[in-house]
């Protein structure tokens, strides 16, 4: 085997740091690397981390081509914003802490590497344009579904950033101008209800009304326990009642995809994240309700699809991104 | 004078259709001419008002000019889609009853010259861009506000419009996704609840519901007869009630807005449309409701403002479209 050139793709999230090393041109991923992200240590921590993996992810990848040495170019990092890109800062990171910490650079020193920085949203939805479910697309619209909802908009082979760096808070859609409080401050914002906490809230909320469903023995009558996760997996079970709480966030999903719709035209919006998990009975009520709300010849000219990179998306995401960074296009 | 090289801007509207002609470099507009669409006597009449109106504007301009020849080198044509940009045909459209219609072509055969073509809500904000209030911004979104709401995203000087030509349909966006039905299909429309058709229809529904006011008064107890236009009137009279429905008008147009500023992270949005009349009494509650509802740091970097070529926005537009489409830029 060829030694090629590599890129390191960290991916840090608010719950767990993902590190993989990917040939330039996007073919595979060596020495995949995971840990819990240790947020209540601080950033430092993290980037102690992130060091870490990385030196394990070229190790592996060097037992895996055969090799003593390998010809490593830089690393790409996803991480949570708002940041400012050019400076390689993280402006304020409500799920990490983080206030103005000079990521990039933190990372590159320890590493000993050239690096780059990225949203870890746009990484994702940038990784399934590069090498998943949107190769080839001209226009693609991601939705990152998670405890939170992040988004991306990737045009002509490249995110697009907007006026500084904010652009793609897809979550952040109100579509319920009078509804639900978020955090962020708005009402009714897309994540307050069709979010991985969301979908588990409205669950425990309908049996708590006194919703007729075997979820409660999924974890052991502790309705706190229940997440997104144990909703589909009732749902695959044949549970209705869990089978009616998706079907609700496809409900919630089209609104807001059908808004994206018509806004961008985009030829593909991808699905990435936890959710995904509920394939069909996610996948063609969401479909329906975008038929249903938005413009034919937008809704004709979009596939609806999951993503294709689970759990490495980000990773393959912020190796694209570096590439841009450094050269200009992926 | 220098005899510069020009293009005629058309703006075909379901109420007035609008032509100037405009020297390359956009300095400025001559021979505006306008008259009332021919909605009911089909496509034809149409490109029959539109042959008229370009002859007897570039007549006036050789007498503003002072001249007996004009070095015309084509038309620019702003039209409500949706449509097929390359092939210069309207596909389909509500408001003139169009369907599949090759309008680029046929103007261009009867006038004799190259023609390009696009969407009229695109062709005025790219107008604001190219010579307005947005002018020289990298990313701009705006929102143009009459019988409907139409809207336009300009990126690094250029239109964008998605992959099928239907991009921008930001009124068409629902803020209220169990609200009311649009005639679009989908529920809780932006245009729904501020369009001027919405604002007026609003003012109506509060006079009937017992609202004190002196609206009535303007429109000789003719309720029917309230447009928009008539409640800035009323407000710039100090009338409470009109005052009152502006504000809602903030209110509805700050939660899409909002929605806009999260999604693109834009530098400006520019509202256009006879709801600028309105003034401070509008933008001033409007900026306050995006910053209630939108992330801070994209707030920050956005301006909010009313267009600055009032009426001849879509004529400069579709010249600036016209030599995009012809030389690859503005």
């Amino acid at each position: 085997m060829t030694n090629p050139r590599l890129i390191v793709g960290v991916d840090i999230g608010g719950t767990k740091v993902v590190v993989g090393t990917v040939p330039e041109d996007g073919s595979t991923v060596f020495g995949l690397q995971q840990v819990p992200t240790r947020v209540a240590d601080g950033a430092d921590a993290v980037v102690g981390q992130v060091t870490r993996l990385v030196a394990n992810s070229l190790e592996a990848t060097k037992t895996t081509l055969g090799v003593k040495q390998l010809d490593v170019i830089g690393v790409g990092i996803g991480a949570p914003g708002p940041m400012d890109i050019a400076r390689g800062m993280v402006l304020m990171s409500p799920n990490l802490g983080w206030r103005d910490f000079p990521l990039r650079d933190r990372v590159s020193e320890e590493v000993g590497l050239p690096a780059a920085l990225d949203n870890d949203a746009n990484c994702a939805v940038f990784g399934e344009w590069w090498m998943g479910a949107a190769r080839g697309a001209h226009t693609v619209i991601g939705l990152t579904i998670g405890t939170g909802i992040g988004g991306g908009f990737v045009l002509g082979g490249d995110i697009y950033h907007g006026a500084s760096d904010i652009a793609g808070e897809f979550g952040h859609m109100s579509i319920d101008s009078t509804g639900r409080r978020c955090k962020c401050g708005n009402y009714g914002c897309l994540e307050a209800y069709a979010s991985g906490t969301a979908i588990a809230s409205r669950a425990i909320e309908g049996i708590e009304a006194g919703a007729e469903t075997r979820l409660p023995a999924y974890v052991g009558d502790h309705l706190e326990a229940i997440t997104a996760q144990v909703v589909y997996e009732a749902a695959r079970d044949g549970d209705d009642y869990a089978l009616e709480v998706i079907k609700d966030t496809a409900h919630f999903l089209g609104a807001g995809v059908a808004n994206l719709v018509n806004i961008f035209n985009p030829e593909i919006v991808v699905i990435l994240g936890g959710v995904t998990a509920a394939g069909d009975r996610l996948f063609a009520p969401l479909r329906a309700e975008v038929t249903r709300r938005a413009f034919r010849p937008a809704v004709q000219s979009c596939r609806i699809v999951p993503g294709e990179l689970p759990g490495t998306a980000g990773v393959f995401g912020a190796v694209a991104a570096f590439k841009v960074q450094t050269t200009g296009s992926v």
